[in-house]
C-alpha cells in the first residue's frame, strides 16, 4: 500500500470550484495507485471570520470555547472535499480530530500533538482510499478540542506523514520555495530542493509557504516535504535533509524581509552580566518576544539594543520604567526599521557572505543598526525606507534571481 | 440540585447581540439557583446556507458527509453562547454530540436518539452551572456524526429533559402556542396550556412553534414543555398531559392551513380491497407521503382521492401509469387546493364540530373536495383561493380570536 499525505491550504479550498479542483487532483493520485491522507485547512478566510465573530461576543473569548469554535472551520472544508471525492466515485471519508484521534496537550489555541493512533488510521485506510482529516486541530485525553496555533495544518500534515512514514505534499497558492518574496523582487529563483535548516530559517523570518513547526517535525522524523501549488502543474520544491549530490549547493538560498521593527536601546548599564540577564528574563516573563539582540561594552558601561514589534511597545515601556530605575540606566525607542535576513546552509562552508552583505549596504550609504549572525544566516536591521531597494541589490549580488 | 433544560432556536441566537441576550437570560436562571442544560440551534439561517454550500459542491451530497458538515452549525453557536456566559462569570461549557455522548441510530440526516449518558451529564454538572449542548445532532456507536432531521433541536432538548427528569423550556421568536398563525388571522388566542395531543396535531399540520417528534417524546416520558419567546418576557404556553382542572377545556384549540396541495383521483376501480391496498403500498414503497385519503364505492366501482405535495407529482404519475393499466382504471390531477385542519382534544367529549365546520363552508358556497376526521381533528380540502377567508371565519366561529 503506497500511502501519501497531502495538505491543502485555505486558498486551495476557498470556494466550491476550488474544492472540486482539489478533489480532481486527489482522485488522479488515487488512480495512480496511492492511498491518501489529505489534510485540509478551513476555507479561505474562515478562521479570521470566526475569530472576529468570537470577539463580537466577548472581548476576551475563553480559549477552550475559542478552540471549540475554530475547529468547525476545518470540519466544513473536510466534509465538502469528501463529498466532492465521493461524487468522483472515490471511497473517501472525512474525519475530525475526535474521529482521527489526534491527541494533543491541553494548551488551548496553541497545543502540541502528543500522538496520533496509527492503528486507527490504518483501520480506516482498509475501507477507504482517501481520509480527509481536519488540520490545525486535536483533542485532549479528556475530550476537549484544541487548536495548534497558526500554521497548524502544516504541522498536522507532517505529523501524520511522520506517523505513516511517508512523504508529505503541501499545496497552497504558491508553487514552491523561492529565494525571495516575488512581491519584493522580480523573478526570484524557485529552488527544486531546499534543506530543512534553510527552510526553518526562511519560515521563521517571514516566508509563508511552510510553517516552521512543521519543518521542525519533518526534520526530526525525516519526512520529505514537497511544496507546490494546487492551481498549476508547475514543479514545486522538495524540502529535504540534504540536497541531491548532483546539485551544486548555493551559498545563499533566501532573503527575507520583516518590516515594522522597533529598536530599543538601553544605555549606561553597569558591566554586570546578571543585570542584562535580569532584564531579558523580565521581558520573557511578560511573554514579550525579543528578536535581534546586540550588546556592546564601552569602558565601564554596557549598551544593549534589541528589536520588538510595535504592539509590544507599551508592555516593554512599562517594564523598563520599573526595572531600569533600579540600575540607573536609560532607554530609548527608535522606530521604522526593517530586518533583512540572508539565509544559507552553504554559509557553513563558505566565507565572505557577511562582508559582501555589509559591502552592499555601504555601497548604498547605509549603516546597519544591528547585525546578528548564526551559522547559516545573517540579519541586518536597516531603516525601513531603504529595505526594498536593499533586498533587490542583495538578490542580484547573491544570484537569487532568474537570469 | 434543580436542573432545567432550555432550548434556543436559530433566530434567538442569530447574531452576537442576540447571543448575549440569551446568555443574560440563562445567567438569571443560574442566579435563581438552577443548573441548566441549554440546547442551541445553529445561528439564523446557517443550516440552509450549509446545505446550499453542499449542493454547490455535489448535486447529491453524500449523507454521511452532509451530517459532518451540518453539525458544525450548532457547534459554532454553542461555543459562542458558552463564551458569552463565561464573560458573565457563569461556569459554562459547550459540548458537541461527541462530548455529550448523544448516541443515535445510523440513519444519516434523519437519525433517532438511542441514548444519552446520564452519568456523563451529571459529571459535567458537578463542575459547571450550564452545559451548552449542540442540538439537532448525535453520534453513532462507531463515531460518525448524525443529524436528527428538521426540528431536531427540539427533539434533543426534550430527550435531555426526559433523561434528566426535568422540565423543558423551548424559546424561539414566537411567544407561545396560538390557536392560529397570526399571519392568517388577527389576534389569535394564545393558550396558557395545551395538551400533548392537540400540540401533536397542530405541529403535524403546520404550526412551527414545536416539532412533533419532540412532542411525542415529551408525551411518552411526561416531560412538561414550556414554549416562549427569547425576545420578550410575555407568558408563553405549557404543553402538558392534561389541562389544569380549573381551566375550562376549549373544544377547538387550533386551526392550521397547509397550502399547495394537489388532489389525485382514481376512478373506476373494481371493488376489491386488495387493489386499493396494492396501489397505496406501491406509493409508500416509492417514499411518497400521501396525506388525506377518501374512498367512495359507487355500485360496482370504487373511486379514491388523496392529496400529495406538488414535488411528488412526477413520481406519482409514473407509478399510476404503470399500475392502473393493470386494473383498467383512470386517474386525474386537480391542483391548487389547501387543507384546513381544525384540532381539539375537546372534540372527544363534544359533538357538532364537523357539522359546524361544514356549515361555515356551505355558508361561503364551498363544497369540500375531501373531508377526513380523527378523534381530535377534522380536515377539509378546499380551493386554495378561498382558504384564507375560511380560516378567518372558522377562527371566529370557534372563539379562537381574542375579543
Amino acid at each position: 500500500m503506497k500511502v501519501i499525505v497531502q495538505k491543502y491550504g485555505g486558498s486551495s479550498v476557498a470556494d466550491p470550484e476550488r474544492i472540486k479542483n482539489v478533489a480532481n487532483r486527489i482522485a488522479r493520485k488515487v488512480r495512480d495507485g496511492f492511498k491518501l491522507v489529505v489534510v485540509v485547512s478551513a476555507m479561505g478566510k474562515t478562521t479570521d471570520q470566526l475569530i472576529a465573530l468570537a470577539k463580537s461576543v466577548s472581548d476576551r473569548p475563553d480559549e477552550r470555547e475559542l478552540d471549540m469554535l475554530l475547529t468547525t472551520g476545518e470540519q466544513v472544508s473536510c466534509a465538502l472535499v469528501a463529498m466532492a471525492l465521493k461524487d468522483l466515485g472515490i471511497r473517501a471519508i472525512s474525519l475530525n480530530a475526535f474521529q482521527a484521534k489526534i491527541l494533543t496537550t491541553r494548551h488551548h489555541t496553541n497545543a502540541r500533538i502528543l500522538d496520533i493512533s496509527l492503528s486507527h488510521l490504518k483501520e480506516y485506510l482498509k475501507d477507504h482510499d482517501v481520509l480527509v482529516i481536519t488540520g490545525f486541530q486535536g483533542v485532549t485525553e479528556d475530550g476537549h478540542y484544541t487548536t495548534l496555533g497558526r500554521g497548524g495544518s502544516d504541522t498536522s500534515a507532517v505529523a501524520l506523514a511522520a506517523k505513516l512514514k511517508c512523504d508529505c505534499e503541501i499545496y497552497s497558492d504558491v508553487p514552491g520555495v523561492y529565494s525571495c518574496d516575488p512581491k519584493l523582487v522580480n523573478r526570484p529563483k524557485k529552488w527544486p530542493y531546499i534543506t530543512y535548516d534553510d527552510m526553518l530559517e526562511l519560515a521563521a523570518t517571514g516566508a509563508k509557504v511552510l510553517h516552521s513547526r512543521a519543518v521542525e517535525i519533518a526534520k526530526k522524523y525525516g519526512v520529505k516535504i514537497y511544496c507546490g501549488s494546487s492551481f498549476t502543474e508547475e514543479e514545486g520544491t522538495w524540502v529535504v535533509d540534504r540536497l541531491p549530490e548532483w546539485l551544486e549547493e548555493p551559498v545563499v538560498t533566501g532573503v527575507s524581509l520583516e518590516r515594522n521593527q522597533v529598536k530599543v536601546t538601553i544605555t549606561d548599564l553597569t558591566n554586570d552580566a546578571a543585570i542584562v540577564s535580569d532584564i531579558f528574563k523580565r521581558v520573557a516573563d511578560r511573554g514579550i518576544n525579543v528578536d535581534m539582540i546586540s550588546l556592546v561594552k564601552n569602558g565601564e558601561r554596557t549598551h544593549v539594543s534589541f528589536t520588538v514589534v510595535p504592539d509590544k511597545l507599551d508592555g516593554i515601556k512599562e517594564l523598563l520604567d520599573d526595572t531600569l530605575s533600579d540600575y540607573g540606566a536609560k532607554y530609548h525607542f527608535f522606530g521604522s526599521f526593517a530586518k533583512i535576513t540572508v539565509v544559507g546552509t552553504g554559509m557553513r562552508s563558505s566565507y565572505g557572505v557577511a562582508s559582501k552583505l555589509l559591502e552592499i549596504l555601504s555601497g548604498e550609504g547605509i549603516e546597519p543598526e544591528i547585525v546578528t549572525t548564526s551559522e547559516i544566516k545573517i540579519s541586518v536591521l536597516v531603516p525601513e525606507e531603504h529595505a526594498q531597494k536593499l533586498v533587490e541589490k542583495i538578490c542580484y549580488a547573491f544570484s537569487l534571481v532568474e537570469e
